[in-house]
């Protein structure tokens, strides 16, 4: 299958996670459209994209497109839950805790980590927690393939080298540092603040 | 200008973020490239991208290539700084009311709402946080332009509707929920979990 464009692959993991939720047996793409304010017309040039041709006069059936959207992004069949970890319990690190977060959602948070034992101990969580300098025996013990990245920035690029020396597959960077990794290593940049520059950004 | 491809628009907001806090006069490719893990040569694709070519044999003015990437973005020479607001005072809401988050950045924290009154009179912040029954009062009266959405997810979409109406330029979503808004209003999706999807997916 052909590369699927950065903006269409986005929209995707956004109506997976939408379809998965979804209770009607069927959906149409004026239905997608409205629950998402994606134009019905670019809903239908995503879901070609993912190859998927089972649309009929009454939608799609909904269990269908969605597994045709999991084999897009290349995400389906896969049985298990993915690990991750939290690295950094400062205040927003310390609000992932809140494990509600990731429920059902294919993913788990194994262990947290900070560089001071005072948080590690007071802080509660339905994981263990770890100093800081238990994360390279810890990460690859309990197979962990993702880390939240939660550090104050200035602590970003280090902690980014530790995670890249244990075999991460990926970090969501919170912090407003661009951290620099091994090519096979994806990162996520969500700082709050990354986010209201790429929304004020011309398009 | 030809428009920029997403994935280097994404890029050139993390290289613009780079080039902001870079000391040095200079910066060469190959520097970029260290700091961020991204290949020389795909650095010096994004750079042409701007329009900006005044690279030399000892590397970009470091004030003329961060005047480019910003006026190619669409935000050079933007004075004042750009107001946003926190919906939603919960954990991940309250871990936002740390105001370093948005120093120096050209954007600040103008207000904050929750539901819950006990919250907005509990919390401490820099800046006042208001029962949310109050939103379409004080957003315009604030010239609030963007909105951290950091609701529970049953609340998302409502909370979104009632942004709309008050024409919020863009949201920045940490919910998991795909909100639907008007065409004209951009949202960035930045739940834990959708950036862990994000990761995880194929390329």
């Amino acid at each position: 299958m052909e590369t699927i464009p950065e903006p269409s692959r986005r929209r995707l993991v956004c109506l997976m996670q939408l379809l998965r939720q979804y209770k009607a047996e069927h959906i149409t793409s004026p239905e997608i459209s409205s629950l998402t304010g994606w134009k019905d017309s670019l809903v239908r040039y995503d879901i070609r994209l993912t190859g998927f041709c089972g649309g009929v006069s009454n939608g799609y059936g909904v269990k269908e497109l969605l597994a045709a959207v999991e084999t897009a992004l290349g995400i389906a069949g896969e049985s298990g839950v993915k690990k991750c970890c939290i690295v950094g319990l400062g205040r927003l690190g310390a609000a992932l805790l809140d494990s509600s977060f990731f429920e059902g959602t294919g993913f788990a948070v194994a262990a947290g980590f900070d560089s001071s034992v005072n948080r590690t101990e007071i802080l509660r969580s339905t994981f263990p927690l770890y100093p800081a300098s238990r994360l390279e025996t810890v990460v690859p013990v309990e197979k962990i393939e993702y880390a939240l990245l939660t550090v104050p920035d200035r602590e970003a690029q280090l902690m980014a080298d530790r995670l890249s020396r244990c075999k991460i597959r990926g970090i969501v960077n919170f912090t407003a540092v661009a951290i620099a990794v091994p090519e096979e290593i994806r990162v996520e940049n969500v700082s709050p603040v990354t986010a209201l520059i790429n929304l004020s950004a011309d398009r």
